[in-house]
């Protein structure tokens, strides 16, 4: 009897609590509908700049295939550990280039990874630091209220938008997760062809667009986005064959839910999991076949990566922690890079890189200016991957959310106990783990598992020092523009 | 403008919820501050049980020696592969025994690992499924609203109580941790002697006990907590070197706040963590050196192990999870065990094997029979480890809070996702990983990344029988009481 008398009082708080929660959540629905404004004076300043920049088609610069994944973890193919789940064709491309065995996602989850990685800066930048969710979503009021951005703001600029303006052909398929209407679809960020969804596959509606147009309705055929991202980047490439042409490839999988194609569901050892992997690593190398058949090799960079680590299933290998931590794990994602005749066949390439560093890649390899109003966090890699040069980063700093959590050096971690305000009054990161500040000494304990900050003082105030200069930057100039 | 309304509301809103949970917490204290009742009938049954034990003293049973650390990972000693912290002791123990690389705690957490381990049954039989907190604590009458105790049952028979009973000289250092009064202390419970402290030293009042009496107020000097427990350990050999005896050292550390000793601060390449560690193994190294010293090497079975996985630092090496966990570095920890001639020197034992293993081995040491009113879940580890037997458990089951949450067996591991109620009407547990539920294989998968239950069916569904056959026999009997 008493039993029965606390469990319905135990509801009884369970329900009003919710309540509570549910009445916040609607006040702040009628509050906060607004709309996001893009900013004119940088978006003047983009167009100018773009118009600027020379068209190379003739000096015919090296093609660039980028092949993300969604969640799939720093130990999740065979070429980085995995014993479980079979990766020949992506094995093979680590064969023929470099495996980068330091490289970083911009952020531990999918929107700002992204936005960070198309845009070469860290992902606050752009105010797109919490995941896109469907407009009616209240979770879109919930970032709205967290005065965040639901779209990639218009005048920000694209590794698309450089490339195209400099004469390539650009397309894109799969998931885009940066805003889901005009003026930030990826017809309006620089590509000028698009196949693909516009979330996260656990998200609803979940329709198949070309370019503007949707071309299957919700519920899409989960099983088929793999091959149809695979189809598309194939024709993209033999159309495209004579001329410069970024092909940006955004896989869905493997986030959940997991949908492996017909023909692969039921043979990996590694699960349903480790199918929709497959999956990928037969894309990889449809991708790869068609560039090698065309005998485009020697004139293209293929360069494959993840988004962040991996979620509720998936590994990080050695490393601790997963998807939506800053702890390596959610930020440290395989990358393999191939450019043959230019990257080292066979290599290993531990040198600090992150997806920021992307766009600097591309001005290097064109040898554009980059655009002058703004800041561009990332570092060109160029040297890293074909020269045998050192990192240009000598630090490289974790946001998680609006917060910065965590920096490193080539050895050293520092690690952000509490929350962090930049620009939002909440910090979703900071309840945690609410221990520290910390110090990794990363050779000696890669999985962050001993703070070492009595021990090494001086290194600790010398990354203290970082995060607060950072921090005091970040405050100042969020969005990063030159002059302000 | 708008930033600062949005701050405003948030925290009204954070003020709100909070409020609204004092209050329930309030509620609760007022309708639930009742004494926690013993039961009689079974209380009656271990007095003539014990009673009916054989004076043992003249046939010399070995002595055994029980070290237990707080929260110390299974990547966190030196002979379990850690780089960072140095364990010369431990690892030359692991070099004269053996190596228990499948030994598991019987929980992720403190005080049910403690009380299952001491008692030979999974903890929900106990009733202590969830921490034991000061008495005045809120948490206590949450404990209480979920239906828990809050120590340990006078009716329950402890390893101590069986040793004690068969004419051991008993001795307890360190941190109890199955409540906090009569009829539940050490000294209740099967111990001579005592001297520690009750509670986890993150708790307060934090006070050192003698037996009944307090020896040192709150606060303790925790840097001296090691010291003293080694100090009771060496001295209470010493005393008891001419009949059998039974040392249990429940270490304080490395469970946090973090509090080397003077000599050790600072020394360790692992940081703070590493110094405290580094202090536990000079424990070690002084409590095996008393016993080699008296010539009781042969004579004396000694076991090393944790009452659960890593914390906020430690490393669960190359296994998933951490404390609170029931993935396998929840509760897979390191475990040693020496017995000079008896233990195969540097051997490693794959076998599994739990906390709970420890008092039917001892039934089996003594060739005593178990107590006939009540379930033991251990099986005898005796053959496992002196006979090179596998191990008698063909499943060991994983519990978190009340709520039965996994099986494994040699090779496969299930894990179920949701609440499943047993006795509380809550699962603290359910909603960290609310996917699944999955199976995972252990021999090629070890760090439970890739879920395979589609793959295998039949496995799947043998896994979930065995999961189901324990829920009900739990449902029906949680006391585990013969003929209920």
């Amino acid at each position: 009897m008493k039993r029965l008398i606390q469990t319905i009082l135990w509801w009884l708080l369970v329900l009003l609590v919710l309540a509570a929660l549910a009445g916040a959540g609607w006040a702040a629905v009628t509050l906060f509908h607004y709309e996001q404004l893009d900013d004119e004076t940088h978006l003047a300043a983009k167009r100018e700049y773009l118009k600027a920049l020379p068209d190379l088609t003739s000096r015919r610069p090296p093609n660039i295939v980028l092949i993300l994944f969604d969640d799939l973890g720093y130990g999740d193919l065979g070429s980085f550990g995995s014993e479980a789940i079979a990766t020949p064709h992506i094995d093979r491309l680590a064969q023929q280039g470099a495996r980068l065995t330091s490289y970083y996602s911009p952020a531990p989850n999918c929107t700002p990874s992204r936005a960070a990685m198309l845009t070469g800066r860290y992902a606050p930048r752009t105010g797109l630091t919490m995941i896109v969710f469907p407009n009616r979503s209240p979770l879109t009021v919930a970032v709205k209220l967290g005065g965040q951005n639901i779209r990639l703001p218009a005048e920000e600029i694209t590794i698309a938008d450089v490339l195209g303006a400099s004469g390539y052909a650009t397309g894109m398929a799969g998931k885009w997760h940066l805003g889901n209407h005009s003026p930030s679809l990826p017809n309006d960020m620089g590509f000028d062809e698009y196949l693909g969804v516009l979330y996260s596959n656990d998200m609803e509606p979940l329709a198949l667009y070309k370019n503007g147009e949707e071309v299957a309705p919700d519920p899409v055929d989960q099983g088929a986005l793999t091959h149809h991202y695979t189809s598309f980047g194939v024709d993209f490439i033999q159309r495209n064959r004579a001329k410069p042409f970024f092909l940006y490839v955004a896989h869905s999988f493997p986030h959940i839910p997991l949908h492996p194609s017909p023909e692969q569901a039921g043979r990996s050892k590694g699960g349903r999991y480790g199918d929709v992997v497959e999956d990928l690593d037969h894309s990889v190398g449809e991708i790869v076949a068609a560039i090698d058949r065309l005998g485009l090799g020697d004139d293209t960079l293929i360069f494959v990566t993840s988004d962040n680590g991996p979620w509720y299933q998936g590994s990080a290998g050695r490393v601790r922690g997963r998807k939506n931590h800053i702890f390596e794990g959610g930020m440290r994602v395989p990358a393999i890079a191939r450019w043959s005749g230019k990257v080292e066949a066979a290599s290993e390439i531990d040198e600090m890189m992150m997806g920021i560093d992307l766009l600097p890649t591309v001005f290097d390899l064109l040898n554009v200016p980059p655009p002058p109003d703004r800041y561009i966090d990332g570092k060109s890699a160029l040297g890293l991957l074909v020269g045998g040069e050192k990192s240009g980063h000598e630090e490289l700093f974790y946001f998680a959310a609006a917060d910065l959590m965590a920096v490193r050096t080539r050895r050293y971690k520092y690690r952000q106990p509490f929350h962090v305000p930049i620009g939002a009054p909440y910090g979703v990161y900071s309840f945690a783990w609410p221990k520290g500040p910390w110090l990794f000494d990363l050779s000696r304990d890669p999985d962050e598992s001993y703070d070492i900050s009595e021990l090494e003082p001086e290194v600790m105030a010398a990354m203290e020092e970082r995060m607060t200069r950072k921090l005091l930057e970040m405050d100042r100039n969020p969005r990063g523009w030159v002059g302000k």
